[in-house]
This record gives structure tokens, C-alpha cells and sequence, in this order.
């Protein structure tokens, strides 16, 4: 039987998006850590499973594969009859699913990743100081994107539909991350994306993930 | 029979997109120009299409989408018998497919976007100067970058393998632009890429989307 492998640093938000996936699908999986400090993932033999030498990178047989967004899509059609859907055959209503996943990617991750960076990784990991201007540009920007999140909250409880699908996982880690920040009040006056954090956060798959981590 | 329609502006790199995968497709539609300089795009009735307010939205009868690389996607699948294939049923080479698509995404579009808009649309539309240290920076990564597709390209015709899809398809109206500047040089020095570009933006979807712009 072929190991899946995931290769990376377990803190890392793609690396979690990965897991979070495997989890929700049932599918076992071998961690291989990669030793970012050390440079490890600039050299060889990382570079030639992703020649752009960033982490995280999947592993099934033969195929090996890089960028996590792509991971999780194989992963939901590889094995698309077992645990969560995640996604559907209907193309249009596949189209709403990949509408929110590109709306986490365009809209939400670019500034979440930057305030996780400024408010949890600099000083937990890198011994270096928040900066609070970045801090502040970030959070007006968010502001609004919370806005139009809360609005589709409104109308279903994932944001494609009745359905927990790819695109509210891919929201995962830096929800998660951002909890233990004064972001968190952002998150809590918008009661339906508030809702929608708790529900998801609150998944036996995501429970594995954070397990994973300690 | 329902119309379809792309909202948006011409010179719009997403619409060019979308207007090429249509054109390989076979399929007609309407485009609905979105005055930008007066800010519809900020206004209903647009903000009900788009509650981001960014163009391009594509209508398919009820169904209303916006994120030009989930359109793309839609078109792909809902019209998998026409025209150009694009995407493959595959799971482990649509993972391919995908991979590309997001590196499209996360490399190669991030500092292209930048060149165009520094390169061409700051003098042409906006009355702006270039800012010639920012272009010196992005220029560095834009080498390294072009270094994994010169590799990739000299295995495979193709970013995906031996077929034309989606993964470069996406990189047309970007291509398209920077072939006034001189990161035409850059494109130059990096054959295999180079015979890629003549070869993608030679394709008779891509010459019916710059017609559309005359």
C-alpha cells in the first residue's frame, strides 16, 4: 500500500490546510519534517520534489505535488467516496465552491497570513517586533472583506452552501492562529462569521490537526 | 438559449482570461463593459454581482460568478465536450493541472501583474511614472522564477505535459502585455520558455481576444 507523505514544518498554515484534509477524508498519512532553519528546503534532494523550494509537498506514489490548494483539490477527487464530500460533480455548483476557495486565496489569505506573521509568528518564532502601522492597515483592510463574509454567512451556514466543502477548510489554519489575537474580536463582532468559525474550529478532523501539532 | 455575459474592462488581464477560454470553447458571449473610472464597479447595481467590487463577473443564467480563475474552471467543466479540453477527468493529472494553475497564481502572476502595471498601465491609462526600483526588484524574481518554467518547459511542451490546458491559458494576457517591454528580453534568454510563449500566444482563441480589443 502506497504512504502518503506530507513534507514541511507542522506549524506552518499549508501544512495544517494539508492535514485538515487528510483528516476530514480518513486517509493516514506520514509527517516528514523539514528542517526550515537549516535551509533544508533551498537544497537538494528538497528542490527536486518542488523546485521552488517551499513547503509544503505531497507525496502519493509517484506523484508528487506542491502547493497545498492543489493537494487538497486531488485529495477530494482522488478519494471522493470516502469521509466528508468536500466537493461535488455538479459543475455548477462546483463553480460556487471554487468561486470561495479563489475568494480565501485573493481576498482573505493575503492579509491573514501577514497579521499571523506580524502577531504570533515574529515574536513566538523570530524573536522580532510586531509592526503595529502594518497591523493597523491590515485590520482596516480586513474590516471590509469580514463585511462581505458576514453578508454570505448570512444566507448559508458554509460559505458554497448547506455543505462544509474545500472552501471553508482552506480557512482553517489561519482562523485557528488568529484566535489567540486581538483579531479574534474582529471575528466576534460579525455573529454570523463568529458562528461559522466556531463550527468549523469545532471539527473532529481539526482536532487531529492541533493533536498533531503538540 | 442563455446569453452569457462578462462584466468587466477589456484591458483587463481576468477578462482577457476568461475571453480566451471562451474563444477555445467555441462559445459565444456577451461583454458588458464596467465603467471603472466612474467607480461602478463600487456601486450597485454591481456590488449585488461582485460584493468585492472587482471585475470581471461572468453570468450563466442564474448562475453569478466572480474570481476569473473559478470562471475559468466553470467554462472548463460545464463545457468539457467542446472545443479545446482543457482539464482532464484524471484526478492524479488534473493534480497537475491544478499544481500549475496555483503556481500561475502564486509566482508567476504576483510579479507580472506588477511589471504590467508599472511597465504599461501607469503611462498608458493613468498618467503615472514608472517606479524603476520596484521593476529592479521584481525583475530578480521574475529570473528565478523563469529558471523552474525553463526546466519544466524543457521536459513537456506543456506546464501541465503534452496538451495545451487551463495551467497555460492562464498565463496569456500577462504574456501578452509584457511583449512591449523589456521583459520580452527576460522571456528571450529562456528558450524553452520562450518557444512556449510563441506558441500559446500564437493560438487563433488568443488573436480572436485581441481583436475583441481593437
Amino acid at each position: 500500500m502506497v504512504i502518503l507523505k506530507v513534507h514541511g514544518y507542522i506549524q506552518s498554515s499549508a501544512v495544517m490546510r494539508i492535514a485538515a484534509c487528510l483528516n476530514e477524508k480518513g486517509l493516514e498519512f506520514e509527517f516528514v519534517p523539514v528542517d526550515m532553519m537549516a535551509g533544508e528546503h533551498k537544497k537538494e534532494p528538497f528542490l527536486s520534489l518542488n523546485p521552488f523550494g517551499q513547503i509544503p509537498v505531497f507525496e502519493d506514489g509517484d506523484l508528487k505535488l506542491f502547493e497545498s490548494r492543489a493537494i487538497t483539490r486531488y485529495i477530494a477527487h482522488e478519494h471522493a467516496n470516502k469521509g466528508t464530500k468536500l466537493i461535488t460533480d455538479i459543475p455548477k455548483e462546483m463553480a460556487i465552491i471554487s468561486m470561495w476557495m479563489e475568494v480565501e486565496t485573493h481576498q482573505f489569505d493575503p492579509l491573514v497570513s501577514k497579521l499571523t506573521y506580524e502577531l504570533i509568528f515574529k515574536s513566538k518564532f523570530l524573536g522580532l517586533v510586531t509592526d503595529e502601522a502594518a497591523v493597523k492597515e491590515l485590520k482596516t483592510k480586513l474590516a471590509k472583506v469580514l463585511d462581505v463574509y458576514e453578508a454570505r454567512l448570512s444566507q448559508s451556514k458554509y460559505l458554497a452552501g448547506d455543505e462544509f466543502t474545500l472552501a471553508d477548510l482552506h480557512h482553517l489554519p489561519n482562523l485557528h492562529y488568529l484566535m489567540n489575537t486581538p483579531i479574534k474580536e474582529m471575528f466576534m463582532s460579525h455573529p454570523h462569521f463568529w458562528a461559522w468559525c466556531a463550527d468549523i474550529l469545532a471539527r473532529p478532523s481539526w482536532s487531529n490537526v492541533i493533536k498533531m501539532q503538540n
